[in-house]
């Protein structure tokens, strides 16, 4: 893993094929591709503070999980200092870890981990569980005053598919499997569990349950906390272990305690999910439609209908552009910038090229199920204006999903900062939650007096509602003023939320980024629940103190 | 509504309309219909404990209600003390009240809420919310003991739908409206909330939410817990409100601390739920299988498959049984017993008819989506042996789906004891639970030395799971011994469903008469955590003291 940005080291963004790309970043946001770069430490010059952890401890904890499974240094110590969010990324390419863990542990299996919480709440430890570090909510960072040792518990040797129910439909994963892993253990036999984040391929089982995480096929599979069914976790107070049962009267639900709870209950160590026989067939198909607002009003009529399509997805102008200036030569996304599609839809249909939306929907199952869902919402993009243009773009959407958070860092090294915020809010929200988060990410690039740009989709269809993800970029005054700058930015879009019926996040969970918002999302006495939920099972505050609450 | 029994006082269960119950009643249970009835103290009678609440705090509960909404008068009182489990009839019905509510108080808004409580916290009285009174765990019930002022909170005042969102396909709620009452207020502006549990005409949406409730349609509409999107609720540390969006990852979800609390972390005045535009069609058709394990093993594969029906429901052999000997003369249910059609299911399709089981399955939708359903349903219940029988006894179910509560009293007054406990569990588990649940009834009625019934349903699909619905009946050897022989039944039926990968209840709450399985449905752990969150955020235990821990 990049101690310094996303993912693998070999694998980063390129513009080179993409021709299209340096002239609208240019003219948009101000960022050129061929100008000096920023700079960024080395690791070995970072300064890192001596470890605090005692001999005592270090010993348990060797005692738990082996002499290899214990470790300081350097580069593991700084690879889990933080997660993966705009702060972090600033942050480390400037040499500032924070209050980084004093060790990392490598636990083996579920009685490793109890030996190690059992330890460290001995010595009045603290402990911070590490899936795959791709949290961007600050989740993983300890509290900058820290005074105790710190452990980060890396979950990452437990990665096995435990076993499959083939009747219930139901597959016990280890938290630490990230996903191609579980997935294709799951594959071999058969089976999919549907949950495919865009932070997937670094991303872990457990990760998804203490952050509630919401995948592209949501629409289809349910968000984790749908799929869900059972989890295993060491708590302070021993291990728990919920009955992976379809539904339950035993309330307040203890599996729903869990899930979001981001290490302050306890360490996950298993979760049992929902798992779907791989479709027979999947597609995904391209729309256009005239305007964003068009765009919305069909996928709030299709959550309405009787088709229930994998993906629904919509982005608006700006996006739309974006994504037209990505195209490669030759590629499939030429038939969408052809002049003929461009005068059919100009003369024929009415659009206002410069206010169209690009959609995507998919469909999954046997081939007549998909028939019949293509059906419905054909008719229903119809009624709106849309006009399908087939399945090439899709594809591309398809094999290109997981790579968006590498042009992060292709924009970092070249000065710019761009990151994303979603929430979820109502149909009837939707459109004025929009026009207030742009609007409030415009005045603030205003008030910092820089050049921005902001684009967004909806994603992730429900019955009441939808996720709006917002994506903004800019490119910061100087490198002194970066992080303010881009604070300033973040704040905007996230108050606009909240100020518009939104919710904090609809599925990068809260952490330290967003815990501000926490008491206008659910309300004071809301926060006394959390607070003492996690106070009356962690008196000594030892899990992940200081997030969320 | 009746102090001894169920529901209102002029509608009771008849069997002169059906000819065969008296015998088939007589052969399994050994209760005569006909010989001398139980005997049931009048309510005057009653000896009723003197209210212990005090003149000051009276005062301040008049001020905060009005005069006419503070009620200590013995009907009250006595309605108050309980629900309607089997053991409160038993108890009520000889006079033993435990120990009621010193008085019940009527608030008219939440405003009024806000002030009981505040008024009740003051005097560090108890407080139990109300809904519609039908719950059977025990929820509602004073701790014997209970040295401090009692107050019932009765919500029926709050009885009113404040809001639709078209768009949203939302609706605000009072938590005291009952079942008809709300789904009146949204039919005349065309929609439903698709929520029927069998006690849907006594029952409140507040009591729905409080107790996890699922209904009859949950396969299609989803359990309470689902279409739940918001909660306005009085907590001792002031007014939760949680915001009405589709999905958060804001963990852990405060919404979901509120579903199944039971009233021991404040006081429901409004959801926010999920409506749908009433179906243009809707249709329950009956099905017989030739066992109940090939009709478990149908409804299974529907679960898999493309069509999502809104009921489903399998009957055993001794339900299917019991259903036939309920037959009105020349009902719709003689189809279903015709000579013909038993010729042809033993001839032809080779039915034992001693183990046949009768299914419903309920589609909803436009005409061509529910024409879409049952073709797909039809194939599967073809490879697994069963025939369609029409639609005639789906009707008569529908009819008569929310009396069956009545026939409890019936027996009562009949010296039977008949009563439910239902679970869920993973479709593995579907048939060996069945098997030790009914292997534990029968046994527990040998034991006592008694002739007993058991009977058993698998409704509410899931994609992982069912569940299991059981009935039991008998004749207690007197009046003296019948509550320790009905708590001798019933313990051993929940047992086994723990025993066997079971929860303790799927959609009946926890209470009092369940919570001696929390710690085996979800772990020492899991208790500790909802034990921490009902004392960090009550820490006077003022709210519903002693329930579900």
């Amino acid at each position: 893993m990049k101690w310094w940005g996303w993912g693998e080291e070999h694998i980063s963004f390129t513009h080179d094929d993409k021709p299209d790309l340096a002239p609208f970043v240019r003219k948009h946001i101000g960022i050129d591709f061929y100008s000096g770069g920023a700079s960024m430490v080395d690791l070995e010059s970072i300064d890192l503070p001596a470890t605090r952890l005692s001999a005592g401890l270090r010993a348990e904890l060797v005692t738990a999980v082996g002499e290899a499974g214990v470790r300081d240094d350097r580069l593991d110590r700084v690879v889990h200092a933080y997660g993966k969010s705009m702060r972090d990324l600033i942050r480390v390419r400037r040499g500032d870890v924070g209050r980084p863990p004093d060790v990392v542990v490598y636990p083996r299996n579920e009685s490793d981990v109890s030996k190690v919480v059992r330890a460290a709440l001995d010595a009045d430890a603290v402990l911070i569980p590490f899936g795959g570090g791709t949290n961007i909510a600050g989740s993983l960072e300890p509290e900058r005053n820290e005074g105790r040792a710190v452990v980060s518990v890396d979950m990452s040797r437990l990665d096995r598919v435990l076993e499959i129910d083939d009747s219930s439909q139901l597959a016990r994963i280890q938290a630490g499997a990230l996903g191609p892993s579980l997935e294709e253990q799951l594959r071999v036999k058969g089976w999919t569990i549907g949950h495919f984040p865009d932070s997937f391929n670094h991303s872990t089982l457990g990760g998804w349950v203490a952050t509630r995480s919401s995948g592209m096929q949501s629409d289809k599979y349910g968000d984790i906390a749908d799929m869900t069914k059972a989890v295993c976790v060491v708590t302070p107070s021993g291990t728990l272990v919920t009955r992976a049962v379809p539904s339950t009267s035993t309330g307040p639900s203890v599996r729903e305690m869990i899930l979001g709870s981001e290490g302050r209950l306890g360490i996950i160590t298993e979760a049992t999910v929902q798992v779907h026989r791989i479709p027979k067939e999947r597609v995904i198909l391209a729309y256009l439609f005239p305007t964003f607002s068009a765009g919305l009003a069909a996928m709030r009529d299709i959550s309405e209908s009787d088709a229930s399509p994998s993906v629904t997805r919509v982005s608006d102008s700006f996006e739309t552009q974006f994504s037209f200036a990505t195209k490669k030569k030759s590629s499939r996304l030429d038939q969408l910038t052809s002049d003929a599609l461009k005068t059919y839809l100009r003369k024929r249909k009415g659009f206002d090229l410069a206010q169209m939306s690009l959609s995507f929907i998919g469909y999954e199952g046997s081939p007549s199920h998909v028939a019949y869902q293509r059906k419905i919402v054909s008719k229903i993009v119809n009624q709106h204006g849309g006009v399908s243009v087939g399945k090439g773009p899709g594809k591309l959407y398809d094999q290109k999903k997981f790579d968006t958070p590498y042009i992060r860092d292709f924009l970092l090294d070249r000065g710019g900062l761009a990151d994303v915020s979603e929430t979820a809010t109502s149909w009837r929200q939707l459109e004025p939650l929009y026009d207030a988060a742009r609007d409030a990410a415009l005045k603030a690039f205003g008030d910092i007096g820089v050049q921005g740009w902001v684009m967004c989709h909806m994603s992730h269809s429900y019955h009441s509602g939808a996720c709006l993800y917002f994506t903004f970029a800019f490119k910061p005054t100087d490198d002194n003023t970066a992080l303010a700058e881009y604070d300033a930015v973040k704040s905007a879009v996230q108050q606009s939320f909240v100020d518009n019926g939104g919710t904090l996040s609809h599925h990068h969970g809260v952490g330290k980024e967003h815990s501000h918002w926490m008491t206008e999302d659910v309300s004071k006495a809301g926060v006394t629940m959390v607070r003492a939920l996690f106070n009356g099972v962690d008196p000594g505050d030892n899990f992940n103190p200081g997030k969320i609450v």
